[in-house]
């Protein structure tokens, strides 16, 4: 595939190294009933999510806070290397539909690309989103991207060192 | 791929039989030399065109008017099945970047659906270009899509017949 060259006032980036394989970071990505437990940080929860795996294909998930209100979230994966790399956006929908712009304070467009490269006994877990404005970029790093990617990431590891 | 249902709504589609083989309309398309001669009804032109045949690759044209007034028109490419189907964006640019809506009165995104079907001596030619709003399907629709999209079938038909 090809990705844009990284672009700091558009892109934000996130690496780190995780004592599991690829397959079980791909897994917990990929399948809806390994992806719930962790996908939201605590006590935000995730409480539905829809995958069909193939370009095109939904990628949806609800998240819950701890106040009750449900955020929605849809969008459609681009491309699926399984155990190494997938690619989704929420620009586009089911079938590559686009999408329109929500009329909401803080909602913004992004593709999400998450890697997955054996490194030693482990994996060297890469995540990316790249926005087509500063704006947007800017919104995304407010709602904490690193902080609350990182924290998934623990819990993600967490639940899948039992699998 | 998955292509979502049609929907009259948000949907423009055109089919028609061609007297050429498949690879020859996938040619046509996907290859600028081959694409400028055609792309664009006369006395429209198509000045450039560059294509990064992969998916999240470029896929963008320059029209002319024939007051001289330049269109540029970029996006990349979602999935790529060769001589059978293509599928492209203006609502992504390279790399999947999501691309800023322009404030411009007829701007709207799109998803293209180009596919090749092969039907006796020829092919059955179809196209289908889905939106996000049944304001921006209007829009399109206003440019003249069928009549359009026909007038540059009839164009590559006849400069591809000599190649």
């Amino acid at each position: 595939m090809n990705t844009p060259d990284h672009n700091p006032a558009l892109d934000l980036a996130f690496e780190r190294y995780v004592e599991l394989p690829a397959e079980k970071l791909w897994a917990a990505w990929t399948t809806p009933e390994l992806l719930l437990p962790w996908f939201c940080p605590r006590p935000w929860t995730t409480i539905a999510c829809e995958i069909d795996l193939r370009p095109g294909g939904i990628f949806s998930t609800v998240m819950r806070s701890p106040e009750g209100q449900e955020f929605p979230g849809i969008g459609c994966y681009l491309e699926l290397l399984p155990n190494r790399r997938l690619v989704w956006t929420n620009a586009l929908g089911p079938g590559f539909r686009p999408v329109p712009a929500k009329e909401v304070e803080d909602f913004f467009f992004f593709t999400g690309i998450v890697s997955f490269t054996p490194q030693g006994s482990g994996t060297r877990y890469g995540a990316r989103v790249v926005h087509g404005t500063a704006e947007d970029c800017r919104k995304h790093a407010a709602l904490g991207f690193e902080q609350g990617w990182g924290i998934a990431l623990d819990q993600l590891v967490e639940f899948m060192k039992t699998r």
